[in-house]
């Protein structure tokens, strides 16, 4: 994995899990069965949004897994549901034990990341001693289920972002948040590689003020504001 | 305070809130200026998101401070600025330092709330150390600026629910975000005291199923689904 990562210019994280999704696509396909289901619990869910939290995740970053999602893996539509992001890791080990289940422990939980590990094992029993016991998990686990929703919808009221240029003016009248999510689209669209909130923020200054007129973007790309429109210039071969 | 708050059967915070702002509005009247500036910056911001999300803050509780705000206030219109939310506590003093300027320490700061002080002073340097010194306040200020701007988007975008009763089909046929946006507006137009998460999740239940047709809601409130219409009931009096 590391070394793929590295071979494609990505995080581990998301080479691991391009690495695990054409594993159930190949098995999908073999199989004929393109319905995934996996067991990420609320417990899951609340490390998930913490880690994103604290490393910073930009646009939609902080939105968590949904109940259901698809995917096109190497040709494949996976269609992957995740039905106990709402019952917590101790209720399933409770339901295993009254119901006598069988079951396999994943080698991987046990040297799952060390940084995952704390957040579970220590950051968290401490945050619950400081809010005198309160059920923080659950609080998290709220705000997580909110954000969620919230980013589904506003993902779904922008469009998609095919143009070459857009408008400087439509985007001047419209919500900061919006404009924020529209340019993050034409960046994604236009291959502009790993798009961080530094740089969206970067292009919303060519739309909110006169000075400057180009931004610099990753990959060698740049923005430019000319007659009320903003460009992108694609990097020299 | 605590007397205020007991009598108005409101928490500390919100008691104290409404003693600052009646303040500021006997102030602005008496010297006729409205625009009141006040010093929150960028780690009170950070520290008032993280206060939030783990007191398990609900629809817009986690958006934070904004800039600019309007408030009236015993029929007075006080416009609220707060320059400095972008602002680090260490770049505050830093200016003070080099610009010689004289400063005073509000008393509170010391006595400041005992969990803020520990979320300040113990949790975010340990998040900090546990990501390999990665600035996490910065990260998790990014993440609060995203999310209050798209608060304000969603707001803007959610009509006030002055109506008697509620659609279930065009509830139903709107995103799950709205939805909820839409039923907590209703709920507080009406005068439903402080209805939180698992009141909207409840109404929601309303709208999504046939079974219950009535679910109970704060201050012996109850909502009502008859004939595709959410009603509220009023307490007895």
């Amino acid at each position: 994995l590391r070394k793929l990562a590295e071979e494609q210019g990505e995080s581990i994280e998301t080479a691991a899990r391009q690495a695990r999704y054409g594993f159930f696509a190949n098995i999908a396909k073999k199989r004929r069965c393109k319905s995934v289901f996996v067991a990420h619990h609320a417990d899951d869910q609340v490390e998930t949004f913490l880690w994103n939290l604290f490393r910073g995740a930009g646009q939609s970053g902080l939105a968590g897994m949904s109940a259901e999602t698809e995917h096109i893996v190497n040709g494949v539509a996976l269609h992957m549901f995740r039905p106990l992001l709402g019952i917590w890791r101790s209720e399933i080990v409770e339901y295993i034990r009254v119901q006598k289940l069988r079951y396999r422990e994943d080698a991987s939980n046990a040297s799952h990341d060390y940084t995952r590990n704390r957040i579970r094992n220590a950051l968290l029993p401490e945050i619950e001693a400081l809010f005198g016991g309160r059920n923080v998990s659950r609080s998290i686990w709220r705000v997580a289920e909110i954000v969620r929703a919230e980013d589904e919808w506003l993902d779904a009221l922008t469009q998609s972002e095919s143009t070459e240029t857009l408008s400087v003016p439509d985007l001047r009248a419209q919500p900061v948040a919006q404009q924020r999510r529209r340019i993050l689209k034409w960046l994604r669209f236009h291959g502009v590689p790993e798009p961080g909130f530094d740089h969206i923020e970067a292009v919303r200054q060519l739309v909110a003020h006169t000075e400057p007129a180009k931004v610099n973007l990753p990959g060698n790309w740049h923005a430019r504001r000319r007659e009320k429109k903003l460009f992108l210039e694609k990097p020299k071969p």
